[in-house]
């Protein structure tokens, strides 16, 4: 195809970004099982054999994308610490669910098992746990983040736990919020920073700990801030206890 | 090997039966990437050969064994609906934390990327997805048990997404307890029961079907459950914010 404009030629890194961009683009909107390097290729405008001349397949290809994702998402979880803990939570939460938002069918189809993809009939089973590990890096660093904004070097086992189950509470509600959409995501990425405050407060019960840090937040949150409104509101339906007995 | 006691022989059933026994055993141990076909012969006292004349392979007797495992789960969520809802959940939880104890190692492989199981060299991506089409299976019952004891037949899109995302919250915290085991699992299941009133009530906020639910269950529960009792003591913690500002 002859252009007007000469096409200029990339190196070989600017082709790899360009071919990593084209791909994530493509998973955001079907799942990588159905997008085939052929599709990569020309959404790419070049042809296929010099697409596997940059990737030896499209499984390095996946790879190479989700790695990109991946960091994406880790930078994203960068919040400056200044403010109340619950608004700096939910300005997070809010880029988290664009990731989300942006990456659908491929958040979806890494998350539901890793990929199903293979590389022309041979086997990814290596990629399998290279994926997981991808995966846990990135909520690892969603972890170091949290402790960083709470202020906490050596966390309590419980605090601990309770940090790690919210992130993987942070990812279920992501993805069942993808499947099908029928909940304003606004509404998540709050109700998300409210489950923190009270995941964290029910497990500050048996952790002196985490009480006391709990403490130490709520005293600097505002009254009706995201980490203390529904404090009031679960204990306004603890008077209904048993009361179908009176 | 000759014994006093003549070694009865056994139907294909009742062999293949007591494969998946001794399998699930090993896999309590170590994880069924490190247990072979030779140590669940030696288990079983028959020969390697023989083992492959019941089951083609590990991967079929891998997913033999964790079929069983799976109906042996979903089994133990069954509950007389009779009293308080937290007491029944309660239970429930009990009886899940001794299925993660009992299979520890095997859980954690299946639920952390699936089996990285591969039948010599041979590619194990048919199974992954049948892996995970069971894991689903398992959170299905889960969440069909929760929604008859809920007496819900037809959930709003947020009741949906409080069940299940709750029962992937149950499933991370198993997974990190088993990580070191530090924190008591009986706390921990019960926990778990404080939790789904916690974020059922935090949720009732924007779903008035879920706020009219929950009044209903706590009008019945003693005000010293495990539904009520978390509740009032986050409405407790919620009178301290913003008292730095004082």
């Amino acid at each position: 195809m002859t252009t007007g404009v000469r096409r200029r030629r990339m190196g070989v890194e600017e082709r790899r970004r360009q071919l990593i961009g084209v791909a994530l683009e493509l998973f955001s909107h079907r799942s990588p099982d159905e997008v085939s390097i052929d599709e990569i290729a020309s959404a790419a405008g070049i042809s296929r054999p010099l697409v596997y001349h940059y990737f030896p397949g499209k499984l390095s290809l996946y790879e190479a994308a989700l790695k990109r994702a991946a960091e994406d998402l880790a930078q994203r979880f960068d919040e400056p610490r200044e403010g109340p803990l619950g608004a700096r939570l939910l300005r997070v939460m809010g880029r988290f669910f664009d990731f989300v938002d942006e990456h659908g069918p491929g958040f979806s189809a890494l998350m539901r098992g890793g990929p199903a993809v293979s590389a022309g009939g041979s086997c990814a089973l290596g990629t399998a746990s290279a994926t997981n590990a991808l995966i846990d890096s990135v909520r690892q660093a969603a972890y170091d983040q949290i402790l960083a904004h709470l202020d906490v070097a050596e966390p309590s086992p419980r605090l601990e736990l309770v940090i790690r189950s919210w992130i993987s509470l942070a990812e279920s509600t992501a993805l069942l919020w993808l499947d099908g959409r029928r909940v304003p995501r606004e509404e998540l990425q709050l109700q998300l920073v409210n489950d923190f405050a009270a995941l964290a407060a029910v497990s500050a019960a048996n952790d002196p700990k985490t009480a006391t840090l709990l403490h130490t937040i709520l005293r600097n949150e505002p009254i009706d801030g995201p980490f203390t409104e529904p404090l009031r509101r679960l204990g306004a339906l603890a008077g209904i206890a048993g009361s179908a007995e009176g």
